[in-house]
Parts: structure tokens; sequence; C-alpha cells
């Protein structure tokens, strides 16, 4: 058994990490750590875990930590994990990173997003970037693993093999992305209010939404150059889910729509976890609650001579929590599916 | 393997036994029947199970699926199990029955709230009332399971204890329920637009509404007499969930609050899908959804003499295809949470 | 033209007074008090303003206020209005307390309900209960009007009737209600976040919520005598509305409908905000949502001897802010209706 | 007076219309058309209604409307107003018409997209397109008005500068359109059932929207030659309100927000419906829900070079209904903004 420990197990990133791992059939749960929540059942903080979690959260020293676990997930605030890991700890345990702190690997580029300093940049060249599809093979012997963002993770899977095989050119690239609430977190802020959030829909950090560099470091690789790209993230009234639409130019006004379909399925038929659903066919987040799929559909536009693509996926599950599982099972050598098998809920 | 097959597999309460069945270690869906959609492909109805399930929906002729089936499950409107089922049919296979067609052991009252002509009374008598908690002894022998109505479920779990216990006047009973949508069914009604459901609450067949006399006749064996109460429900804009708010007054007003939960600690302890939460406590259905919980709470009001019990529960899980699930486990002497242990997804 | 000015202008409620201020053409609105937002424009706290105001948010200075002002709103938390207000200020402008503070007549019951000592009980006296159905002759000569509460509008209306006419046993009432989540108001708490109010319902202050003693005052009013009930109030995921659902026993088992008919058309039929819907009509919030109307329909339980009365209003509207403006208009003798007649929005 | 009639007074812009129309000053509403609806009472179809219309529907006899009405809203499906429209009537009554029919100067396109055959392209010439801020010199002679659809309205205005001043290169429009489920309409269709929009987000329509052609048409009036663009549309769980995020290159690197603010003052600083928000500031539905407002505003994007321009309506008004009466008000000389001055509702 894998002895886990989660730092930040309180937010909705950490709950849903504790949803997955309670019924993973390889992990034991050792730790519940939660800054504001130490000391208190953690079935009192998440009442849907009564009966099923009668842990006692605890605080957040991930040195301690370090010595009972296996493995800790850090679904923290960003540089907290940056500001904490050491080599003493990773020698002890792996760590996943559910912030964004080992994400990027120019320390330039993560301090002007960001805005803060990076405590640990030494780190920053080991981490690898955890989302499985694209590094399956780094993933094993890592250290630390950069669990991606959630906008990333649909953005990324969305575009890849497009970008990859030539289809688009990466300049053109615009993200507008749609995602449900809980991905603005569990903090006590104006703008999360349920009556300020319902009924209403907006966009938000335009042209300074933190998830864009990451796309276009991980678009670059594929593309074997820097691109720069437009994201545009918006806010919706639901609880879960995030769907992307993706614009792009087709690099040669002869591309077909088969074309397209065979890069998706060359990239994608044999990925447990990305379901490509075919030209025509718009992905709606529905489709994907409460599991760790990531659906996948396009729209050739002829006149225009664009490609729409379109990702789906559920931000706590594929966006966090579940790719962290997904991480962990890498890490550990389990089936890439091990505890992750959840059926989509409808509706 | 059992194998099991769904009559009526592409309404709400059809789409949620698929998706548990099809993580059921024990079984194996051979027959997913729909009328309307007859030749379509499952997936392509519900695409949430793209990948999952490759079936292509098939009728609903009964006969023909006992001779393959070893369960069969009727998630049928009301009069079609009843006008199908034969003694050639239950020698063959078990049925589950979702609709109400054989609840009621007094085929009078069946009649009169439903208004309709029951077309088999003579399988009245053997069949048994689903409800697990309460007859759990009788269901393994059963051929037909008549699996309860989701508000019904909800109703008498939540008040069983007092009833049986003689803490309330059973003539002061009032049950105010709340429930999502998705108890509407999948039918294209006006009322159930979007537009007509969201921003809205309404309560709907008052003094009327058919599991009424469910919940009376299941309360009066609790109570060893006949009881006649009130039973409101209301449309929540929400997609799953039911909520209960039932009103007593105590037999006695000297009736303390450990009483009370020593009557439900008594009745409930054990259950594995019955959580009760204690006095003071008001369970909210998101902490249940996803999963077969019920969770329970109560107050008691010592200025009006009366308790206030609540009670809570999934209506397409616990209050459908979970609880069908959990007959059917009883049904093959199963462990009863086979295929069951969902965690409550939140938020 | 009435000038008129707002202390607590940015909560909900307030933002409502706004709304219906600026379009009322009587009013000049001189002060918008916001102890949280004091020196921002009211335009860059709620964007719908935008061009409709350029007030700039001022303090709560209730002293300096009054010597502008005709008349004040106080939409403030309880206490703020009875540690405030004074004879000075009562001889300069009328006060339209949307609190709590002198809607109770007995301070012991106060200081009770509400656990807060009353700064001013020597003004309770005078200061008159702002149900303007019921209080319409004493409203006019008041200094203070206690603007009732959202929960409490829609109970007192809903059984009034019932109760003065002697046709329920005052005994036996219970009211559940529903709200919107805008009756929480707009502090940044955990409960009122989107994620957690979403997808979900729940009671809450059950035995023990505020409202409960001002319904039973009122109606102890109409029996003639004192009334205990019970009083469960509920949160659904929707901005504004208020459902009440009460229920009562029949002073006698012969009572008729028609009987039930007389007594709403009696009391109600030329009221301007109230809409008696009939027997067997369910009101739904969404009928009255943005207007100042109460909708009212009952159903009768011949089985069980019981009525089932059943109230919907706007909480912000006739439920707040709606309510003090048609108090105002009985202050200052105005048409009752003087920038009322909103149209109910549906969708 | 105006006499005004409806033909297809029952869906939802034919309600918001009577909403509106039932408070306009000026308006005498005598005909409220329906043919699903025809002798039925319109309150009992509108519940809101109750009291404040005690009108019947009759049937869609626009001949016979047209002798009594000063003006006729056709809020009905593509084909009908083209299909009844004639030179008798057109001599009798002014037509408002909220459908397609006449919206596309060039009946081969409407025919292409909309796959049907006009049955009056003589009309087609006369008819004035109803954007009220790009046409308001020419609507007060027309007989036909083509009222714009309502993502049409929101694309348009908020581009019409930035393409009118060639600040942008028209060639790279891209439009991601979000609108709640009441433009879907008031059908029994499966795709709007709530349990299936609610939680939900998808595109729909992708590169084949009907609007589509109208937002380029016009669009090319200000480019002044032929624009081809893309339009994509997604359906968000609300129930009123659009938000249109468009993305396009600046037509020269250099160009600074404050040249783009410019060009919007330059614009709309006189329009009464218009609020341009400024840079920086992303507008949100909510700000403008019920009323007629379109708000503005946008970012620029140095590093890619490309402004994102975002625009707000409420679908049901500016969108539909409201632009219509703005329509009514210039045919009949009244000022624009008559009986439209309703404050947005928050929440």
């Amino acid at each position: 058994m894998i002895k886990a420990g989660i730092i930040g197990a309180t937010g909705y990133a950490g709950g849903e990490l504790v949803r997955l791992l309670l019924r993973h059939p390889e992990v034991n749960l050792i730790w519940l750590g939660s800054r504001s929540y130490n000391g208190e059942r953690y079935a009192d903080v998440y009442r849907n875990m009564t009966t099923l979690s009668d842990s006692v959260c605890r605080d957040d020293n991930m040195k301690e930590l370090a010595e009972e676990a296996d493995v800790i997930f850090t679904a923290t605030p960003q540089g907290f994990c940056a500001g904490t890991v050491s080599e003493d700890i990773l020698n002890k345990a792996k760590i996943i990173d559910l912030s964004a702190d080992f994400r990027l690997k120019d320390v330039a580029v993560y301090e002007k997003w960001y805005k803060l300093q990076h405590a640990s940049p030494a780190f920053i060249k080991e981490a690898v970037y955890g989302l499985c599809e694209l590094k399956r093979k780094e993933i094993p012997g890592a250290r630390i693993v950069a669990n991606p963002g959630c906008y990333t993770t649909c953005s990324i899977l969305t575009l890849w093999p497009l970008v990859r095989e030539g289809l688009i050119d990466p300049d053109t690239i615009i993200i507008d992305a749609k995602s449900g609430t809980s991905g603005a977190g569990r903090g006590e802020k104006l703008a999360n209010l349920f009556c300020e959030v319902n009924e209403n829909v907006k966009a938000y950090g335009v042209t300074t939404h933190r998830h864009t560099p990451e796309i276009e470091e991980q678009l670059s690789y594929a593309a074997g150059r820097s691109i720069c790209l437009n994201f545009t993230p918006h806010l919706i009234p639901m609880n879960r889910g995030i769907l992307v639409t993706a614009y792009a130019d087709l690099s040669d006004a002869g591309i077909q729509g088969e074309e397209i379909v065979r890069a998706y399925r060359a990239h994608y038929d044999k990925e447990p976890f990305i379901r490509f659903l075919g030209e025509g066919v718009c992905p709606e987040t529905k489709w994907v609650e409460g599991s760790n799929y990531t659906d996948i559909g396009f729209c050739l536009d002829k006149r225009t001579g664009r490609v729409i693509a379109m990702g789906a996926l559920d931000n706590l599950v594929k966006g966090a929590a579940g790719q962290a599982v997904q991480n962990m099972n890498l890490l550990f050598g389990l089936p890439e599916n091990t505890g992750l098998e959840m059926v989509p809920v409808f509706p």
C-alpha cells in the first residue's frame, strides 16, 4: 500500500483527492493537512465524508509528513511547495504538486506571471510536467511531478495533435475557455458568492491569466518553436467542468477533416482517458462530470479556413485530483487507470 | 456473473442503473431496452457513456429478455411491468420493478391513486417491497421486488424509528419534500424546461401525489395501525437530490432528544447506507450526491412539542438505481454494498 | 420631491432600494450610505448602476443624514437602528427600518431571539409594524416604520385570513419556507459560496430562526390570543424568491374550499399587491420575480382535515425594498403603488 | 395611443414584449396572437401576468390584425412573416418582425443559411434593419423593420466602432458567444430540459449558426467590403443574457488603448442604451439583466497584437423585445427610451 498525504486537503481540489484516494485500492491515506481546519475532524469540514473518514486534520508540516508518507500531494496556493520542498524531503517522499510552482521551466516567466519570487528554482529542472499523456515515460522516475492546471490540461490536450502535426498555424491560436466555479476555489470572496455567479457569465483575467504561459510552453514543444497565443477564461454558473473552444487557421487551406481526424486518432486512440469524439461533435462538460476523461471534437470551417477544436473535462478530476492520481499511478508502477474508472455522472 | 437487463434504460433512472451496473464487479449487462431509441447506440443517447458502452438499444420485449437474463430491471412508466409480467417470466428471471406497480398491497389503493387498472393483481401478494433496510430478510427469496419510490424511501427512512418506537403521534405527520428535477424524468414537457425550473420553486401534486399511499402503508406497518398523513413535494432548481422535512407532535411532551437519538441509533447504527447525523444537524442533499447514502438528522422543538426530522438522499441512487442494485445484491446473495461504495461528490 | 437616504445601500436589500427609488417619480435619492464602501462610486460597487447613478457612497451617519432627508431607510444589521435613533432624528426625518429592531413589541422576546440588548426600547411602542396590508391606517402617522422580514411578510399574508376568520386551529400551524440565496445577504461567508449552494438544498435555523416570533406576534393579533408555531426555512439554489408552504388543521372538519376562498377574497380582493390565485393553484416564485406581488393559493386535504396554504413573493421586493417603498408611499400620502408597478420578469 | 398587436405572444420573446408594452405609456395592446394557446387566457399561459392582463389569446391572422392595429410585432418562427406579409397589410400597419425573414438583403444568403425558400423577396429591399444605433435615420420611414437577432445585436455593437475606424483587421474576427437558455425558445425539446442544460456548457451550431451572415453583412457595411468571420455560440445554464467575446488582430501593431477608447466613445457616448465601460473592464450579463442596455469593454494584448472586445446584453430585451420597442418608438416619433428605462436587476 502506498502511504499518501495531502497538504491542503480542505480546498476543493484537496477534497476531490480525498474522494478518489479513499477508493483507491493501493492507497492508505495517512495525512489530511489543512492550515485552516487543523485539529478539526475532516468529516466535519466536508460532511459528505461522514462515516467515510474519521481523520482529524493535521497541519501542513511537509517535513514531518515526508517521514511518514511515500507520496505527498500539495494542493496549496502558489509558492507553498517551492517554499517548503528540500533535498531531504525529496529523498524520502515523492511530491505531486497541484500548484504552479514547478510547471514552468523558465523561472523568469514564473515570476513575471505569478508576481512571486520562486523560493527553490534549483528543483525546477528535475521536476516533470505531469501531463500524463505527454510525459508518460518521464514521470515514473521523477521526484517532483508538476501537476498541470485545469485550463491547461484541457487546452493542451485539445490542441496538441494539431500543433504537433503542423495542421494549424500556431501563431493564430485563440483559446476561449469556460469554467465551473469550483475552479475559483473555496475562498470566502465576494465574487464567488452564489448570487454573484448565478445567472451570470463573464470573462476574467483577460490577457493576464496565469495559465497562459503554461499552455504556451507545452504547445511550443509540440511546434518545435516558441508560441504566443490568447487565452481567455470565463466563469460559468455551474460547479464543475471546463470547456475549451480553440480557434486556429489551418496551415494549408486544402487540409481536410479526415487529416485532422487521423491526427487525433494517431495521438489519442490508445489513451485511456481521452475520448476523441470525431468531426462535427461538440463536447459537453456534463459528459465527463465526475470522471477522469477529456472529450475532444472539432469542426472545420472552409469559409474562413479555420479549425474550431473543442475539449471538455472535469476541472477537479482530470483538471486536478484525477490527474494527480494518474501521476501517482505512474510514479508507483501501477496501471494508469487504477482507482480512476469513475463513470461520468449524468445528469 | 449475473446477467442483467434493463427495460427503460434511456430514462434518467435507467441511465443511472447503467452507470452503476457497468462498474458492478458481478454483473454482465446484456440488454439495454428502450422503446424510444430502439436500434440506436446507447452511447449516442447518453454521450457520457462513450467508450464505456458499445451496446445498441433493444426493445422492451421482457419475455425474450427473460430467456437471457438472470435479473430484469424495469425502469418503466406505471403499468408496464404489471401488464407484461407472467408466471413464465418469473420462473426464468428475477424482476426488480422501479415503477409503482407492485409497491402497494391493496390494489384498490393503487387504482385510486394511479388512475390505472392493475393488469396483474395476482402477483401483488408475492412481491416484496424493496426497502432493503426494512425487508432485508424477505428480499432474497422474492421473484418480484417492488423498488420503492424516491420520495418514499427518504420519507420512510426518516420517520420509521420515530413511529416504530412510538415517539411521535402518527396522526400528526406532515412531510414537506424538496426534489431535484431529474425526479421529473426525461420527458419533453414544458414544465421541465430549463427556463421554467431555473430560478423557481413550487409545490406540486399537493394532497394528490402518488407516493403518499406508499409512505402511509409502510409507516402503518411501523405504527401497527393505519396512518393518514400529508405529503407535499416541491420542485427545486437542481439536478439531483431529495430533502425531506418531516413534522410530527411528540407522543409525550416529556420526550428528550436523547431518546430520539437512541431510537435512530438502535435502528440504523449497523446500516451500511444510512448515516444518522445526530440531533441538531440538518442534512444537505449535496452531502449524499452520487452516492447510495441516506443522511438523517433532527431537531426537537420544546416550544411546540414537535420533532422536525430531516432526511436527504440522491433520488437517482438510493431513490432509484442504487437501491435497485442493493436489492439485486440481496437477491443474489452478494454483500449488500457490492458496487455501491461511491463516495458522495462535493461540490 | 421626497428626499430619501439609505443607510446600508450596498447590501442586496439596499441595492434593490436604489433600483426602485431611482425610478420612483416622487423621490430624490440624496444619500447612499455604506460603511464598507464609503468614498467609492456606487456604480463601481454595483456595476448594473453604470450611467444610472453617479453617487459616491457616504458613511452611515444617521444624524447628519436626518438634516438632509425626509425619509431614511436603514437596511442595516440588527442593532444599528436601535443604537442610533434618537428623538432629535425622529423629529427631522421618518425612519423605515428594514432590520428587526422595532418589529417586536416585547423587548424581552427581541432580546431572547436576537441575543442582543435593545439599545432604545423607548421607541418600540410608537413604531408601527409596516405590513401595509394590515397596518395601512396606522402607518401614515408613524415616525418609525418597522419594515417586516421577508419570510414574515410571506408567512403572515398567506395565513392571516385563515387565522382571522377562525378557519384553522392556530395551535397546529407549521410553516415550511424556501428562500433564494439573496436572503442570506452579501456577506463573504463560506455557506454562501456558489459551489456550496448550487445543486444543494438544506434546512437551517430549525426551531431557532429569528423570524419566528415576528410571525407569531402578528398571527396572535389575528387570532386574538397567543400563538406558538413551527417555522422552518430552507436555502434554495436561486437568487430571489420565497415560497411558503403552510400547514394547519381545519378548525372544523366540515369547512369547504369555498369558505376559504371567501375568506381570502374578503381580505385581499382590493389589495393592489396580493394576488389570490384560488383553490388548487400552487404559486411559483418565478411568477412574482422582480415585482411587489405576493401570490397566494391553497389546497384542502379532506383525508387529513388540513389546509395547505402557499404564498410566494420576491424577498428583495415585497420582502424588503418594495414593501419599504410601499411604506414610504403611505407615510407621504402618495398612491400606494407609486413606483411599484413592475411587471414580474419571466423567465 | 398606439394600437399594438403581437403574433407569437406566448414564446419567450413574445412574453417579454407583453411585459414591456403593458407598461409603455403610449401603447394599447390589443391583440395577443398565439397559435398554440388560441382561446386561452394569456394570464393562464404566463401566470406572472395574473391581474395584469385579462386578454384571451387570439390566432395569428395578420390580415385581420392589420385592420385593428397600428403596429404588428411578429415574434414567430422563420418564414411566417415572409409568408404572410402583403402590400395590403403594410398599407395598414407597420410591421416589426423579430424573425430573420427580412434581415438579410441577399435572398440567396437567406435561403442558404435558413434552408427555406423566401416567400416574399419583393419586400426585402424596403425592409430596414432595425439595429437602432446604426439605422436611426432610416427606421422612422419604414413599413417593415427587421428586428436584429440577439447574438447579432451584441456582436455588431461590440465590434462596429473597431471595424468602422479601421482599428482591426476584419479578416481575423472570431466571435465566441455565450447565451442563456431562453434564447433557445419555449419549445418542448430534450436539449432544453433543465437536467440537460444545468451544470453543463457546450458549443452548438459551430460554423453553421444562422446569425453568422447577419453579423457579416452589417460589419461588411462598416468595413466597406465583404467580411467573413467565425461565430460560435455556446449554451449557458442561466435564463437570460448574452456575452460576446470577440477577438481580432489590430490593423497596426502600434495601436494604443486610447485610440480604441476614442473610437468607442465617438460612436457611443450619446447612445442611450450603450454603456461603454472602458479599457480593461469585462462586462457581465448580470449587469444588464432585465434592461435594454448593451455593456461593452475591451482588453488589448500587446503580446499577440490582438484586441479582445466584450459585449453583454439581455437577449430578451435589447436582443429581442426591448429593441423591438425601441424600433416602435422610432417608427412613431416617440423619444427612443419611452417605456424602456428599466434598471438592471441585481442579483
